[in-house]
C-alpha cells in the first residue's frame, strides 16, 4: 500500500491555520527557528525490519493483524511511514530474516519510496534450520572453532548481502555470554569473540563501519560477553579505525548514566550509532521516550554538544536507528509514536543555549545550569517539528492520519489478518 | 529579612508584557484555563526547616553561607519563599532542631508571613546531648523496653510542641533496622514497632494525622522496620483511622513504578502526604523533578485521579512537604526550583483530559493512552503557573528575582558568613 | 523409564565408605544430627511440570532431547528425580498444558513412583488455541467482563481438575499488568483482579488454599497488578483465611530483602509457599542457589524461625515448589541441583543456634549475631543431606548416579531426538 | 597494647585438639593442603587506618569506644590484627588523616609489629581547615585551574609521605562528579581529570604503582567522573605501565558481574588492586562476605585462574585492602571478620579443580562447570585458614580470643572512652 500525496495535502490544509498559530508563537521566543527547522527536516532514524511485526515475550506473543510477510511488504511498511513524517527515510534489515531475493527490484522499490538501506544486521543468537552448528552455547565466543568460523562466515554473508543495496554499515549484537558461574572463561570468551571479529573486520569494505553492540544481560542470565560500553570499547580499539560502539538504550544495569558514556564515547571518536527505545526495568524495549523522556533530551544534549565539539554533521555522522519490540500497539502507530519521541528530544537539545550553559558550568553555577536544560526541556517544540514535516510534505499529526485513514485496516484487507512478520 | 511587596511588582511590572503574550496563547489553547489557575494558586507545598541549610553527605560537607541559625530565621527563610511564589505557605519542623522557645512569638512571625505549621517531625534516628539511651540499634523497635520508652515519649513530646504550633500531623520515619543478616528478629522488630506506635497513636488530638513512612534502605543496610509501603500500610490499618502511609520519593528500590503504589493507597484510603524530592541511585535528595520529570507527573496524574475519584480536595486532603537535601546549591533557590518543578507536574495532571482517558483504556487503546499523557506532559505550562502566582501577588519568575536582588548576599551580611542551620 | 533400585544400591555400595566417614565427622561436631536428618528425609520440594523441558527466552529456544510429550513421561521424569533424591515426591500440574485425559491411570502412575500431586497451576498469560477472548490486554484485571469471567472459569475448571486429582492447591500467577503509561488505571485493575479472584474464590473446596503470587515486572513493563508483597497480602487479606500469599524468589526488584518479607508473612499468617529458583538481574528462573545460595540459606533460616514460633510442621505446612526455566543444562539434572541446593540451604538453617542468636539478638551482639548465622553456613552438610538421602533408599549422589547411567541417552532412546514438553 | 605471645599460645592449646581433628579431616578429602596451607600463610590485607573507628552516616554517627586517636594508636590496633590472625601484616595511611610526625618512630613502631605500609591514600573529597580552595564542585576534575593545582599538589605531597614510610603505591579516589544534570561538561570533566592525574603521575617514583578507583555514585548523585571500570582503565592506558585500576567492591551498580571485570582487567595487565567489603544496597560498606559470600568466592575464582594464568604472585603482585566502615560492630572484630571471609573466599577459591573446569568449559558441559564450583564452595575451608594461621602463630579463633581478653575493654581504659578515631 503507498500512500497518495493528496491525502496528506488533504490532512495538512485542516490542521494548518492551527499549525501556523502554534508555529508562530514558538517563533517568536526563538530566534534560531530557521535553522532549527532545517536540521529537523534533514534528521533521519532508520526503522529495523524486524520492528513491523508484533513481538512477543518468553511468555507469549499476541500477534497484531496485517503484518508485513515479505521483504516487500517490509519496505512498504516503512515507505508509509516515511511518506507520514518524512523522518524515516531508512530501513535497516536484519538477515537472514530479511534476505533479498531480487536485489534490484528490491532496490528500486526502496527508492520509489525515498528510502536509503541502513546498517545491515547478523543473527546468531538464534539457530536456524539446516544449520550444521547450533549457537545454544555462543557464536563468536564459542570454545569450538568450528561454529566461530560458521558464525564469522554468515557476518562476512551479511556484509555482501548489505554491500548489494547499498548499505554501509554491519551491526553485531552477540547474544554470547553465561547462564551460571563456571560456564565460561572470561578471558577466553573475550578473546575468541576479538579473534572472530577480527575476522569479520578484515571483510569490511574500506567505506563500511562495524558497530559494536553491548548488552548487559539477556538471554544470558550470568555474563554477557560484550555487557558494557567498556568491553565494546576495547574491542573497537583494538579492532581498528572502522570499528565503533553501538549504544542501545536498554542495554544498561538499573540507574546507569547512559548521557555520559554517550560523551565519553564522542571524546574518544568512537561512538557508531544508536539504537532507540525505552524501559524500565530490563531491557523492555518500549516506545522510545515512553518512560524516561528527560533522559532522551539529556543522551541528545550530550549528543549535540559532542557532534558540534567534533564537526560532525548531525544528521549522517552516527547510525539513528529504532530497536523496539512492540508487544501490543499497532507497531507502525508505535514507530510513529518512537519518531516523534526522538524528533522532540532532539529539538528541545537543539535550543540549549550552550553559550549560557558553558558560562553556568565555568563558574559552577549549578542552578542556572539545570535552568538552562530544563528551559529547553519544558519548551514545546511539537510545533517546530511539525513545520519540518509540513516542508519536507509530511503530515501535520502522522498519527491522526494513520488513524483516520484507517491504514491498518487496509493493511489487513490487503494482506489478511494472519500475514506474520519474521522477528522476535 | 523580609521580602517588600514593592520588589515583586517591580519585577513584575517588567515580566507582564511577554508573560501575556505567553498565557494568553496558552489560554487560546485550553478551555479550562480558569479552573486549572485557582486549583494551582490554593496548592501550598510545605518546606521542611531541615532543607534550608546545606546538607552534606558522610564523606564531608560544603557548607553554604549566611544560613539560618535560630528557628525565627527559618522562618524568615520559608517566608521569603513564600513571598516569592505563595506556593510554599507552610512550614514543617523537625524536633528537637526547631523547638520553638516563645512559642507565641513563633507563631505571630508566621501569621505574618503567612505561614502555617505543617506536620511536625520526630528524630529518633540520632543521638542528642545528654540523651539518656543510645539510638544506636534502633528506637521503637528496641530490644531494650526503655529505649522504646524514651522514643514513644519522643514522639508524645513532639506532638505536645505541635499542637503548641497548630500542626495537625505527626511524620514519623525510622531509621530502624540492621545492618547485618541475624542483628534483628524481623517479626519481633516489627512488633516492637507496632506496639510503640500504639502507645504515641493513643496521644494523638483527634483532628491529628500519623504519617508512618518507610524507606527501602539506608542508614541500615541490610534490613529496615519499615521498609515499603506494604509494611506501612500493615502499621497504618492495625494503628487505625488517623494512621497513614506517608511516601517519600527517594525512599524506593530500583525501578519502583510509584505511580501505582499512590494509587492503590488512595483505594485504600491510606495515604497520607508526600516527600517530595527526585533521586537518580539512591536516596539522594535532589531537587524534584531535576532528574525524572515525567515520573513525577504521572504520579500527579494518578494523585488527581484518585483524589477527584474520592471527592478529596487537592490542596488539603494531603500533606504535601519538601523533603531534600541540598549540599552543591543555595538551599532557596533549590527549594524554588523544586516548588516550580512540583507546581508543573500539578498543572500538567490537571490538563489530562480524563474522559478520553477512560475511553482509550476502556477500549485497550493503548496508543490513545499514551498520546494523551504525552500531550498533557509536552504542554508548556509554565504561563500558567505563573498566572498563578500573578494571581498571588507572587514573582513571575522567583529565581530570577532571587537573583536579582541578591537576596543570598543580603542574607550573609544579615547573618554572616558562618551562620549555619542545625540538620543533616 | 523407571530406576530400578538395584542400580541405586549398586551406586550407594560403592560411594558408602567415603560417605560414612564424612557422616561420622559430621555427627562429631554435631549433637542434633539424628533430629536434623530426620527432619530432611520429609522435606519434600514439588517439580513443576513446565520444568521437565527446556526452557527459552523471547530470543530463541535450543531445544534438548528425548523431553517427555505426554503427562505419564512428565510423571516418569519426577519419579526418576524421586528415585534418585527421594526429595521430589510431588509434580505440580500446569493446566492447560497438562489436562489429565485418563484420571485413574494418572493417579495409578503417580502412586506407583510414590508421587503426590501439589498445587495446580491456571494459566491465563498466553492465548490457547480456539479460546474465545484474548488475554492479550489482560484476564482477570481485563476492562471487559467477558475476559474475566472466561479467565474465572478456566481457573475454576483448574480446581476441578486438581479435585480430581488429589491436589490441595490453586497457584494463581498473573501477567496481567500494562505495558505503557496510561494503559491501565491502576484502582480498577486490582478492583477488577480481586472481584475475579473472589469468584474463583467461591469455588475453593474447604480444605484447599489459593496461592496469590506476586511479580514485580514481565512479560508486562510498565506496571503488574500484583507487583510485590503488599498487593498479594492486600488482596489475600480481603478473600478470606483461604488465600495466601506465594513467594517466588526471582520475582521481586533488584536488591530486595526477600527474607525479611517472609518473616512478616509468616506473622501474619500468610506465607502460603514458594517457588524456588535463583537470578542475578532479573526474574532469570536460574537453578536454585547457584548465584546467591547465602540468601537461600538467609531465607530458610526465616522460615524455620518463624514456623517453629508458629508450630507449624516444616515438612507441610507451606507448599515448597522449584519454578525454574532450564535453557541449557538438561532440566533433570538442574532440578537435581536446584533440589540439592534447597535441602542444603535448609539442613544449614536447622543448624542454627537458636538459643544463642536470640541471646545476641537481646544484647545488640552483631558481630556474635553474625558468627552465628556464618557458623551454621560454612558448615559442610551435604553428608548429612546424603545421609538422610541413604535412609530414604535414595541415592548418595543422585548428579553422578545420573551421569552414569546416561539416563538422558535412555530417555532419548525411548522417546526420540525431538520430543519436545510443553511448557515456556 | 601489645599482644603477648603467651595469650595466643594458651588459646591455641585450649583448642589444639578439636583444630586437629577437623583439620586431618580436611587432610583426607584434599591431597594439595600443604600448598594450600603455604599460599594462605602469605596472604596478608592490608588494614585501612580509617577503618579502625566506628563510621557513621550521614543521619549520625554513634561512636564506640577505645578508638586509636593517634597514628601511633592505628598502627597499634593494627599490630593487635597481625599479632590475631597474622593476615593482617600492612596498614594503609590517609592523608592528611594519618600524616606522621615521627617518621622513624613511626617505622619502628610498624617494624616492631612486623607491619608493613601499603599504599597511601589521598583525599580530595573533603575541605581542610585552612584549606585554600575548596572541593564543593570536584577536585582535579575542577573548571579552576587552581584548585585542580591544589589536589595535584596534595597528590604529590602523599606521594612524599608515603617513600618516607616505604609504601610502593598511590591510591587515588575521588568524589568527583555532578549532582545535577548540566553541571558538568562530561567531556571536559574527564579531560581535566586525566590531565591532573598525569601531573601526578609525573611524580610518581619509578616503583611505585598508581591505582586509580572508580565509582558508580555518590557522593555526586547524577554523574561520577570515574564512574566505572572502563573509565578507570581509559585512564590507567592513557596514564602508563605504572597505573592500574582498583576495583572496590561496594562500588558498582545493581547487579554488576564483578568476577567478569576482573578477569577482564586481569588480561588486559591492569588490575592493580582490590578494596574489600560487602554490601546489599549502595556503597554500604559492610563486612567482606557478609552478605553475598558466593559473589566473593567467584571473584576470588577469577583471580587465581587469572593470576596463575599471567603467572603473577597471589601474595605480592596486587594489592589486598579492605576498605569498609564500621557503624555498629566494633572495628577490630569487624575486620577479623573480614579478614576470615576473605581468607575463606581464597582458601575456597584455590581449592577449585582448575583441570576438570576447563574440560568442562571446553565441552559446555554446564552442569558440571557448576558442580566443581559448588564442591569448592560448599567445602569448610575453616579449618585449613587456621592451620596457616597456627603455623603462623597466631590464634586459631581470632574472634573468640579478642572476645575472651576483652580487648576492646583493655583499649578503653588505656585511651578512654571518647577517645575518637580521625576518619569518615
Amino acid at each position: 500500500m503507498i500512500l497518495e500525496k493528496k491525502k496528506i495535502e488533504e490532512h495538512n490544509a485542516v490542521l494548518l491555520e492551527q499549525h501556523q498559530r502554534k508555529f508562530n508563537f514558538f517563533k517568536q521566543e526563538c530566534d534560531t527557528v530557521e535553522s532549527l527547522v532545517s536540521k529537523l527536516q534533514r534528521f533521519q532514524i532508520a526503522i529495523p525490519s524486524w520492528a513491523l511485526g508484533t513481538g512477543g515475550t518468553r511468555f507469549g506473543r499476541f500477534s497484531g493483524k496485517g503484518e508485513p510477510a515479505t521483504l516487500e511488504q517490509k519496505i512498504e511498511d516503512v515507505g508509509l511511514l516515511h511518506a507520514l513524517n518524512k523522518s524515516s527515510g531508512a530501513i535497516s534489515l536484519h538477515i537472514p530474516w530479511d534476505i533479498p531475493q531480487h536485489v534490484e527490484k528490491i532496490k528500486e522499490l526502496a527508492a520509489s519510496l525515498d528510502l536509503q538501506f541502513d546498517a545491515v544486521n547478523s543473527n546468531t543468537f538464534q539457530d536456524q534450520k539446516g544449520q550444521k552448528h547450533s549457537y545454544k552455547y555462543g557464536s563468536l565466543q564459542d570454545v569450538n572453532p568450528a561454529v566461530r568460523k560458521q558464525a564469522i562466515d554468515h557476518n562476512v554473508s551479511v556484509i555482501q548481502h548489505g554491500v548489494t543495496l547499498g548499505s554501509k554499515a554491519l551491526t553485531i549484537w552477540l547474544a554470547d555470554g553465561s547462564s551460571f558461574p563456571g560456564q565460561l572463561n572470561f578471558r577466553e570468551a573475550f578473546q575468541n569473540t576479538l579473534a572472530s571479529l577480527q575476522e569479520i573486520y578484515k571483510n569490511l569494505p574500506p567505506d563500511w563501519k562495524m558497530f559494536v553492540e553491548y548488552k548487559a544481560f539477556e538471554p544470558n542470565f550470568y555474563s554477557t560477553t560484550i555487557a558494557d560500553w567498556g568491553q565494546s570499547l576495547l574491542l573497537a580499539s583494538k579492532l581498528g579505525p572502522q570499528a565503533y560502539t553501538l549504544v542501545d538504550l536498554g542495554h544498561h544495569l538499573p540507574n546507569s548514566n547512559i548521557e555520559q558514556i554517550v560523551s565519553l564515547l564522542l571524546m574518544e571518536g568512537k561512538l557508531g550509532g544508536f539504537h532507540f527505545n525505552d524501559s524500565k526495568y530490563a531491557d523492555d524495549d518500549l516506545t522510545a521516550g515512553s518512560i524516561k523522556p528527560y533522559q532522551l533530551f539529556l543522551i541528545f544534549n550530550e549528543l549535540v554538544e559532542g557532534m558540534d565539539h567534533n564537526g560532525m554533521d548531525h544528521a549522517t555522522a552516527l547510525g539513528w536507528m529504532i530497536d523496539a519490540s512492540h508487544n501490543l500497539k499497532d507497531p507502525l502507530l508505535d514507530l510513529l509514536q518512537s519518531v516523534e519521541a526522538i524528533m522532540i528530544a532532539y529539538a528541545q537539545a537543539l535550543l540549549v543555549d550552550r553559550a549560557a550553559l558553558k558560562r553556568a558550568q565555568l563558574t559552577n553555577d549549578v542552578v542556572q545550569a539545570q535552568e538552562i536544560l530544563q528551559h529547553a526541556f519544558r519548551t514545546d517544540v511539537r510545533a517546530v517539528v511539525a513545520e519540518a514535516r509540513l516542508r519536507n510534505h509530511a503530515a501535520l499529526d502522522p498519527v491522526k492520519l494513520y488513524q483516520e485513514l484507517e491504514i491498518r485496516n487496509l493493511l489487513i484487507t490487503e494482506r489478511g489478518e494472519n500475514s506474520i512478520a519474521t522477528g522476535l
